[in-house]
């Protein structure tokens, strides 16, 4: 039984770590860390808890947590970890963090992007990105676990394998991307109230959202070299889910000709037939939210068209288990080595 | 290890059963029963389902079926189990009806309210009805469970405490409750479609509900006389979720002053304190059905109207899970002798 | 061509007086009040006004105001418009206020409900309640309406033409009313937030809802007497209705019969069928919200329940249009001897 | 006065022809076809239109039909019209048609992406695509109208002025489509259920969706040349609204650099600054389908990607408003030389 801290707590990823680790067999919460809400009830502040958890609130304090706990999960704003990590810190306890501080290796893509200072560089070079699909081994000996964004999950596992075995071309990959509203978090801003968002849809950040440079960064590292592309969110009227459409030139095979579905769909095999988290789709089920809602898993299919010579992947997953707090989870798992799906046997809900 | 078959198990609370029986350490499913699947993978009729069950629907053949399972639970249409139900299955398996079958021991109300013959009412008298709260000692004992109603599981435990100890008058008790669609069921008809539901509100079975008398025969026990009541659905659109707002008459005390707020909640806590299921809230903390989505818990709270001298009862809970699956595999928990709450320890899900 | 001024033009109300406004014959909107907003161009506020309204915010000097305009409409917190209100505004204007300030007729009652002090008692006595089909020839009159509010407007029309024919016993009265998310207003508060509202039902208010005075009051006149009841609101996942359901015991009739479906509904049809804006349904057709929506009809139906002796009455509108803004539009139309449905034939949209 | 005839008057398309006539000044409706509800009153099958319309629904004998009105309105299934259209009919009287019919030029493709033999080529030459803003001139000539999809008129709108004015190149344009519900009709299928599409979103029709060569071919028109393109449709929780976003290249200038922002606005406000119909929004203000709802409108914008060199259009409509009934009457009011907004001065509903 290892000890666990939450910093942001009260966010909805925060919320969302909560309910995976309080069905959690090997961990046990010590610190629900909240800014806002000090000293108030937990469960007063997400009534679902109510006679599950009985802490309440504490502060942020981060160095007085890291001699209490093995484990400390950041779910907090982009720079919150940076201003404040230290080596004392990662000597003391591992750090799983939601945020983005230690995704993006180059700190001029970072500050670019995010328009802040980043005030602990030097940890940037042990972060280990953290979408256990593709770093595992990597991830088991870190410190220090950069977390990856909710549509960056989406969109990365859904093209991951064809960028890496070649098959299509990564500069012509374009993400069309959808979320649910939680992603949004659980600020009082007037875009995100009900009959705002009911009822409506948009696109949001075109050309300019944060996690494209890092879907640029892992992508690139599957193709071997830069790649710049285009990513577009969009707020949908529902709690959770993301769907991520992703359009790309299929490469064509020396005779001239696409590959064929038996060819895309062996790939795809090749990479996820063993992961648990990853579940390919029979031929023509295209994945929807709703099947994924709750649960750590990241539904993925393609269709080709032969018309145009591209292929359409789609992949969907609940933002806050496979793109926030479940992932989490899963790192803590291959941090600690307990069996990578303990907690996350999470039965999708329908409807 | 317990063997369990499913009749109907394509509907929303079969398809809810077999999540929950799924995370049960001591059940495993043998028999997905569909009349309208038979041969099909369930995991394509429930895509959620898909590489955690890989079984095809079966028919609904319960003879069969009772040889090779030691309970059986009919999520089916009215009038089904009672036109089948033998001696012979009872003595192989026990059952636990999700329809009302064997709600009612009134042939005559049930025919009455129903609009069918009831074909079997010689297993009435033995039928014990699964509301554990109120009847957990009965239910151990049982061999046929009738496994409440979604609005009566929530309008009952809401007032029960309160009609038991004569808190109220029964006969001015008016239940106005709202549900969510998935209580309507997975039948393609027009009035469920997207757009009649979205955006809009209504009652329906005004004064003619059928869950109206299970709620009087039950709270008439507790009553000790019969009683009659108003019960209004109404349907909300929301996918989960079932509140009842009750509104009854406080029975003076002997100096002509109404019971206080801490009276009254002494007497919902002597009843629920030890309830895992049951969740008296805080002062003031008013049921919302989010607080409770995906879990087997029952919200309840009152508030007091000194100026009618009413008291307003509001309970909430998740139609598919204690008001229906839920409450259904915490009856199997009783009959077979595994924790209360084996299977059932689900945290609700927020937002 | 009349004159029109909005303080208050930038919340859900006043957008959607204005809505009304721009497809009216007779009005011209010169003023777009809000304190939030000077200056910035109301299109950008309301990006559904683009190119429809040029003019930019102004601030909410209601005497400059009065100056320019034939009529106010005051969609402003409580206290506002009594804060400000003069004789000398009242003799160069009419003033339709949508605010309670002016709908309790007892200062101490509304001081009691509203929890502030009434700044200008002096006008409460000339103040018309603005409930066209009530108080039509006074308000024909006046100088200054309070427009009523949202779930006392559909309240007050549903149980109306029963309570003052006496058919039920006011006392008994119990409205159980279910409102959309825009009543709420558009500010940026924790609890109207997308994913706190959507999927969730809950009761608010219960026991000390600030409409519960106002409909006592109506209806008290209705009734001859004094009454008190029970009114309790809840917040559905929608933008747009309201539904009313509202139980009364029935008057027996000398023979100890109760009325039958024809009596009642013959009441209804005296008071409501030369209304253009009620609609009284056929037998068994239920009211539902969303047949209402974005119009300024009040769908009004009802249920003799003959096992309690109660009747269920129910009344739909769009807290927006009726409840608000169409109301307000209505009692202009009155005061300045319009057609009373000038700029109100707004056909209910579907879906 | 003219007099129409809607046949299939009870789809959600034929429904909001019936909300839009019956505020046309110009339009009296005398004949509500419908095969499934004949007889029935209109306003039992649309309470909506109770009080409203007094008129039953009649069978959809197209040639009756044709004796006694100005102009048909078919919003029928694929192949209704093609299989009962004559010369006779166009003799005597207009036809608006809402289907697919006349839409596409060449039967062979027709034929291949719906699936059924085309009955009346022979009227494919005569019939003019009706996109008011494109084809106005042609429109005012014709006898028979190919109303334009909604899918299509969103699509093709957004990109327009770009691939006629060869800015993008159009073998590069994706096209990712977002609806709301009420384009699946009003057909009682299991897919359309309110809780199979709340709470998700979903591609469907990848690659193979049929308003794919309607697109084609109205944009091959512009660019001067046969185009094939991507084009994905995603089902949205929400009961009305489009919204397309789409890719493309920019084609460089002689200087290889990008147009500039001003460059390419400058072509958008050339092709609709006269359009009362089309909107194209501030810089930086992105089109959300609520802005537009229960409106004629389509609000369009792009942004521009250096970093890709691509150009992201994004446009919204209301489906059942522009992208069917609504511009249905929009060519009606061109055949019969009123007014092109006459009927059409709907303001968008928010929220």
């Amino acid at each position: 039984m290892i000890k666990a801290g939450i910093i942001g707590a009260t966010g909805y990823a925060g919320n969302e770590l909560v309910r995976i680790l309080t069905g959690h067999k090997e961990v046990e919460i010590k610190w629900y860390g909240s800014r806002s809400y000090i000293d108030k009830k937990y469960a007063q502040v997400y009534q679902n808890m109510f006679e599950i958890v009985e802490d309440c609130c504490l502060d942020d304090n981060i160095e007085a947590l890291a001699e209490q706990v093995d484990v400390i999960f950041t779910a907090t704003p982009q720079g919150f970890l940076a201003g404040l990590l230290t080596e004392e810190i990662l000597k003391k306890t591992k750090v799983v963090d939601l945020s983005a501080d230690y995704r993006i290796k180059d700190v001029a893509v970072y500050e670019a992007w995010y328009g802040i200072e980043h005030k602990s560089p030097q940890f940037l070079g042990e972060a280990v990105y953290g979408l256990c699909e593709v770093n595992r081994e990597k991830i088991k000996a870190a410190r220090l676990i950069a977390n990856p964004g909710c549509y960056t999950t989406c969109s990365i596992l859904t093209a991951y394998p064809l960028v890496k075995e070649g098959l299509i071309d990564p500069e012509t990959l374009i993400i069309d991307a959808k979320s649910g509203t939680s992603g949004a978090g659980r600020g009082a801003k007037l875009p995100n109230l009900y009959c705002e968002v009911n009822e409506n849809i948009k696109a949001y950040g075109v050309a300019s959202h944060r996690h494209t440079p890092e879907i640029e960064e892992q992508l690139g590292y599957a193709a071997g070299t830069e790649i710049t592309i285009n990513f577009t969110p969009h707020l949908v009227p529902m709690n959770r889910g993301i769907l991520a459409t992703e359009y790309a030139a299929l490469v064509k095979k020396a005779d001239g000709s696409l590959p064929t579905y038996e060819e895309v769909k062996a790939v795809y095999d090749a990479y996820y037939q063993k992961e648990k988290f990853v579940r390919v789709l029979e031929k023509d089920v295209l994945p929807e939210t709703k099947w994924v809602e709750g649960s750590n898993y990241v539904d993925i299919n393609f269709k080709i068209d032969p018309r145009t010579g591209r292929i359409i992947m789609m992949g969907a997953l609940d933002n806050l288990v496979k793109g926030a707090a479940g992932q989490a989870v899963q790192n803590m798992n291959l941090l600690f080595g307990f069996p990578e799906w303990e907690g996350l046997e999470l039965v999708p809900l329908f409807p």
